[in-house]
């Protein structure tokens, strides 16, 4: 007999659910389903093939199916929209808040993105997506939602609350009510506590905040998410170049914004081309992750000419081989390091940074002092623990010391370039880069080795 | 004559300041300061020597000295808190939350702090801190604040407004209110929307939410980030072993959280073995990131005498030097790739993960089809292209097929024996690491030609 399995998220849960689907006991889907969170749901989805998926949301009420969608994954989730019926989709979507809605159409080719919205119940929510679709995905307008609280500085307690009321259903958390004046303009804010603990009569022009922080619908998501944590909000408002109050940002959408973010430059730093998960299939993995080996293995072929390039020095002091790897790695190490730093500092500007020049000047020191360190250490065991000549030890050391500042002088100044053409610079971190200082490294250890040994 | 300059976030401003301070024109100082976020001042205090911080701070009045106390960077808080007479701070403390002040005290010696919290006005105050500074830092208990509103299922709407308007002063964001039941289980929340929209004599009972997620206080902090992004929770209640409510965290504290661990999972990746900044000292800077270059040149060093041990072989085939950088740069590459997959799974668990055993398959046929491709370019490269003979392009070809296969494997092993022994499995990417593999690869290496080359 059929057994209703209360929901756990679980591999067993998962495979009932198939079963289920498969038998199309619609009753025990619903009824396993009760109660979950819709994220949880989400995550259930993403695991269950495209058909299953679709089943599973068709049996759903479409508010909650809605909020599942929102919560599915990117890849699971252009495969079930693609399927759906732009009738059915738009239904959903009508249940969504603007900024959801629009994250799940621009993953939609345009000509079906605007059937899907000539679908739409409300003029008004479609008129919201069209305009959020405009923004770069990236900015505060492609971040921000159109529903919120807003409450005219002319306005008391009570019409606040009657304002609240006629948007409940639109707007899921409120956090702050803005406060406009009667041409949209920001003024400041209030919040949901203090209009309860204000009397009815209380005037929002006598309770509100007037400093408060909002952010251009031009500004980069990494610098709003910066702003938000640093100042400790959980929404802000958006504004046009007119000051107008034109949106919010939550935090639940910074959150994944830091995430996702995190998770770039990682992959920029480690050079793997993709999102992937270990969970994905060997394929996927393999693809994602053979691009930037081989341009390291095209760069480690390049060494090999180099090298073979100095074959008449080598076979005369065969022990510069040995050094190879230690050349390689110092200079590799120096520059991810440099390169992480300034990533960094791009990252979180401050007004306090140094001017470039003294930055400059400070890179260099840092370049002297970790040169002198660590050329006077290599100098030393050369000479002293492994008994090679002074001169050998020497060029050992000196080529050490131009290593470490020529990759610092590239960890500096790649990721800044990087930058400068809008590419993330955290890459600057990754196998590329690496590869290319390795040849440089490469080349300038036979430089000032054939200098100073007349090979 | 004295001008005001109206407060902006710039080095002109800190400058002014400075000035004033030095001046001691303290109506000044107040006034120009009028209006500024608690944030930003932080950020100026930050930038000013501890003498000029103190100046300031005993300037304001204690309820915005708290505040931008609590906002300061660690090191130079760390020296205020050290200045400042146990009472002064404890009159600070007064005004904090019991998270924000917990985080405080943690950074002062036990007998210190415990004479600060003897000069606490309220005994709850004094109480809930030490109950706080019990717990682990990184977990729920060490992220979560004891003030939060709750009400009691039996109450109606009327009398929760009165606990907040209670609490108002004590809780300044309020998000949900936790409902419990007589002996402070907690049963549910309601948001303070539903307050507002319901009517006075609505009992709790009727309007709150039961499927909420809650927080054990053991739970890492990591865990809680990745619960509330998943989620889309703005606060989270916290529970002891017995269900009972005994605290909240907010999202702002997690913002800080993921953005700390982001830095320290990156300089781990990089070798930078402390929290610095472009604009620290260039002393500060050489010692954060010199250990680490050391330990990559000791690598490099222990390198040369692997090397070096197969000197006759490679004074015969001297072609294999040329190689070196080849195959320890791809080992690097495929060892760090391998890590940061792993990490990442680590970081976000799934109950859908693979099982240990089928993600050892997939990994050795990732490794499998990396080492199949990357090898067998290299021989064809090495023997078409470089012209090289047949079994020397074999060589370079099978040994870069192994080196792959193992820097995979340890890539793979070493975050998570790390993680198994409590070390943040991130290093897994960093110098250390990448150094014993380049050993490891090299030896590899040399191995695989003396068996084939006869060396």
């Amino acid at each position: 007999m059929e057994q209703i399995k209360s929901f756990e998220l679980s591999k067993e849960f998962l495979e009932s659910l198939q079963e289920n689907i498969e038998s199309q006991h619609n009753e025990l889907i619903i009824q396993s389903l009760d109660g979950a969170n819709v994220a949880d749901i989400a995550s259930l989805l993403d695991e269950l093939n495209m058909d299953e998926a679709i089943y599973v949301l068709r049996l759903l009420n479409p508010s909650m199916a809605a909020d599942i969608l929102i919560e599915m994954d990117e890849d699971p989730l252009g495969m079930v929209i693609k399927e759906l019926e732009p009738t059915e989709l738009a239904l959903l979507i009508d249940q969504m808040e603007s900024d959801d809605a629009a994250d799940i159409l621009i993953l939609m080719p345009a000509k079906e993105r605007e059937d899907v919205i000539s679908h739409l119940q409300e003029r008004e929510k479609s008129a919201n997506i069209l305009d959020l679709l405009r923004y770069d995905e990236d900015s505060a307008g492609g971040l921000m939602a159109k529903e919120f609280i807003k409450a005219n500085k002319n306005w008391n307690v009570v019409q606040t609350i009657e304002e609240i009321r006629r948007q409940a259903e639109k707007v899921e958390k409120i956090y702050s009510i803005y406060v406009v004046d009667n041409r949209q303009h920001l003024l400041g804010r209030v919040s949901l506590k203090k209009i309860i603990l204000s009397s009815a009569d209380t005037k929002i022009s006598d309770i509100y905040e007037k400093e408060i922080i909002s952010i251009p619908t031009h500004m980069d998501g990494e610098h709003v998410a910066e702003i938000m944590r640093k100042y400790d909000l959980e929404s802000v408002p958006v504004v046009n170049a007119k000051n107008r109050l034109v949106g919010r940002i939550t935090v639940d959408d910074i959150l994944d914004l830091m995430r996702e973010q995190t998770d770039e430059d990682i992959q920029a730093m480690t050079g793997i081309s993709d999102d992937i998960e270990e969970s994905d299939s060997i394929f996927k993995i393999s693809k994602a992750r053979l691009p930037w080996l081989l341009i390291g293995v095209i760069g480690g072929l390049l060494g090999a000419k180099i090298i073979g390039f100095f074959e008449d020095g080598l076979s005369r002091y065969i022990a510069l081989a040995s050094f190879i790897p230690l050349v390689a790695a110092t200079g590799g190490n120096v520059g991810i390091q440099s390169s992480s730093l300034v990533v960094q500092t791009l990252a979180s500007k401050s007004v306090f940074d140094d001017t470039p020049w003294q930055r400059f000047v400070k890179g260099v020191m840092i370049a002297l002092v970790n040169g002198i360190v660590l050329g006077g250490f290599v100098f030393l065991v050369v000479k002293f623990v492994y008994g090679f000549d002074a001169i050998f030890g020497l060029t050992i050391g000196l080529a050490m010391f131009c290593v470490v500042l020529l990759a610092s002088f590239m960890g500096t100044v790649t990721p800044l370039v990087l930058n400068k053409f809008g590419i993330n610079p955290a890459i600057a971190s990754g196998p590329f880069i690496t590869t290319a200082n390795d040849l440089l490294g490469l080349a300038v250890y036979f430089g000032v080795a054939m200098a100073l040994l007349n090979m």
